[in-house]
């Protein structure tokens, strides 16, 4: 029941302290078993213990599925017409060697509360604790092959980006604009996306996470921020540009070019060995030092890969010292509220020496339409 | 600081005999407060008590974006430098009044458990329950305008599933099949995907959950199961129907009709004032005295709406009334692992006298391809 697709969740668990995780199909599972299934109303929990053979509980109608994973430890399936009540029961009894009052890490960005609900009923003498950071350090440095799925997926985003704005008029409206984009994103062999595309101009632009407007019609001297990316085997890509509709006033264009030397600020302080809350501050200075401080709202960046927002978190207050082969956004912005936002993201990895930028599309100001 | 908006939520909250709810964003979200935001690693959290003014723990960049919803209460926002810890403690403050062991409902099917957590932290007398079935109550029956969306949504996918069967041919790997589907999805107007597509040949049909597969080519006689649907403005549409390439073996003739009666009969069997355990029912006998018995897996079908899958459940033990407005899927499948599977899906609403089916695609056996 030996598996080495175990083995770093196993060190997690001892290094943590615990006896047990448990996660769900996601990100994590996808790194570990290779695969991944929807979360929906019927709950798939896999429960690694410190010492022992792991358990999974799974619905019943995935279990064709499931037996592709090669699970090295016992599955109790459950049937829509009984419920899942009694797999749980189950696979607790099997793990009973965990002790009578085990510390069990969850992973609690991604498990939900109803699953927890479901471990606690059945394991009541537990303590949870969260232990998403715990689990997901299985993910924090990528392989070659990963990365190479990743620029695939950054590749696709970046062909649909220059085929939409070659389309792109002004009088358009948001929506129209993001249905173009969703169009070639396809077109250009997305399997999915990365996330709900944000096609915001004017003053939509300065809501960080916008949503297209179906009535508004770009106009000469909006911004137009589009922040999107391609999903690839898996692996997500998240690009920012913002493009000006016909025209910039000087105004804007000084607002611009200090979100631009942000992002190539956080860029070039990038390094193996260097912590994430140096690059945000690194950042962040270009910004406070700027006459546009006041506009500022948001960290740096987030990593990027399997899942789209992901550690390590680019913020002032992370010390997580950056390793070869860990990949981030590194996306500031500005937004003046009811005029203006503009935010520049770019998609890196950590290397001995500096970075490599996965994203290659122009960062020079582009007056489109 | 009283809201209309608000009552289905206090009505629940008095019904289930609760001091507060709390939620996050997602289809009850929207449904409120006509808006949405993306569930991601940072918490934005809303806390409705029974009596006194509801609270909201929201993340500084998104700010902008929440003052849209006017929400009726104080709103508590963080920032990415400072964390939410704060913010939940001054909104637990705020809510004093709710007592010193405040019993309080959680949307535990879509709240994940670190936002629990940071609840549990500042309310550390409280205790929770799973008030999910009590919360997504208020999205149970439809109005006619969330139906005509979700017509929109089903007329979209429709058309985009007729134009890919067109260039449907032997020969091609599901994961082609499955680009063209999703562009032809983009082209007819889908805002997005209700979930990632289903496109499934041969034995990969009868993992009712599978992946299109990259490197597997569909052959004469395959079965090929569409499983997907347009979300549009919120609503999300969700078909499937099963083809098959080139050609059909009487068994899998009879394998197809035994599903087809199975649909036919879960749609006769529904009207207002039958319970969503009497549709599975009638559903499960005919698959049950059918030949087929041995390859049933999986319930009738599912609420549908702002989510994909929601309330009622169509399945045996769920007792719910069903009443005029309650919109779900009837889907029936069968499964014989590693040769064949048919699933046949439609999405119907409730009226008085019996139902309107909101899709239309032909359910006759058709050879495709």
């Amino acid at each position: 029941m030996t598996d080495n697709r175990l083995n770093p969740i196993t060190a997690a668990i001892n290094n943590a302290g615990l006896d047990a995780v448990a996660f769900v199909p996601g990100p994590n599972f996808r790194r570990i078993f290779g695969r991944d299934f929807h979360l929906m109303e019927r709950p798939l929990v896999v429960i690694i213990p410190r010492t022992g053979a792991p358990v999974a509980i799974v619905p019943n109608l995935e279990m064709a599925s499931f037996e592709h994973l090669n699970f090295p430890g016992q599955i109790f399936d459950w049937r829509d017409e009984i419920g899942y009540a009694g797999a749980f029961k189950d696979a607790a009894t099997a793990l009973g060697e965990i002790g009578d009052a085990p510390r069990i890490g969850l992973e609690a960005q991604r498990m939900r509360v109803f699953e927890q609900f479901a471990l606690q009923d059945v394991l009541p003498n537990a303590t949870f604790f969260d232990a998403h950071a715990e689990i997901s350090a299985i993910r924090l440095c990528k392989t070659d092959d990963e990365i190479a799925l990743l620029k695939r997926a950054i590749e696709i985003s970046e062909e649909a980006l220059e085929k939409t704005l070659q389309d792109v008029r002004e009088g358009q409206t948001e929506k129209q604009i993001e249905g173009m984009l969703l169009n070639n994103l396809f077109a250009c062999g997305a399997d999915g996306l990365s996330f709900d595309p944000i096609v915001a101009a004017g003053d939509n632009a300065a809501q960080p996470h916008a949503h297209a407007r179906p009535d508004y019609q770009v106009k000469s001297g909006d911004a137009l921020l589009i922040d999107f990316g391609a999903s690839y085997q898996g692996y997500n890509a998240d690009i920012t540009r913002t493009f000006f509709i016909k025209d910039v006033s000087d105004y804007d264009r000084a607002f611009y070019e200090t979100v631009k030397a942000a992002n190539e600020a956080g860029k070039t302080a990038t390094l193996a060995g260097v912590t994430a809350h140096n690059i945000d501050d690194a950042v962040q200075l270009v910004l406070e030092n700027s006459q546009f401080a006041a506009f500022a709202r948001h960290k740096t960046g987030h990593g990027l890969g399997l899942d789209v927002h992901e550690a390590p978190q680019i913020m002032r207050g992370n010390h997580t010292v950056l390793e070869t082969g860990m990949v981030f956004t590194v996306e500031p912005g500005l937004y003046r509220s009811g005029e203006c936002g503009v935010r520049i993201e770019d998609d890196i990895v950590v290397t001995e020496t500096g970075h490599i930028c996965l994203t290659s599309f122009s960062r020079e100001l582009r007056i489109v339409g």
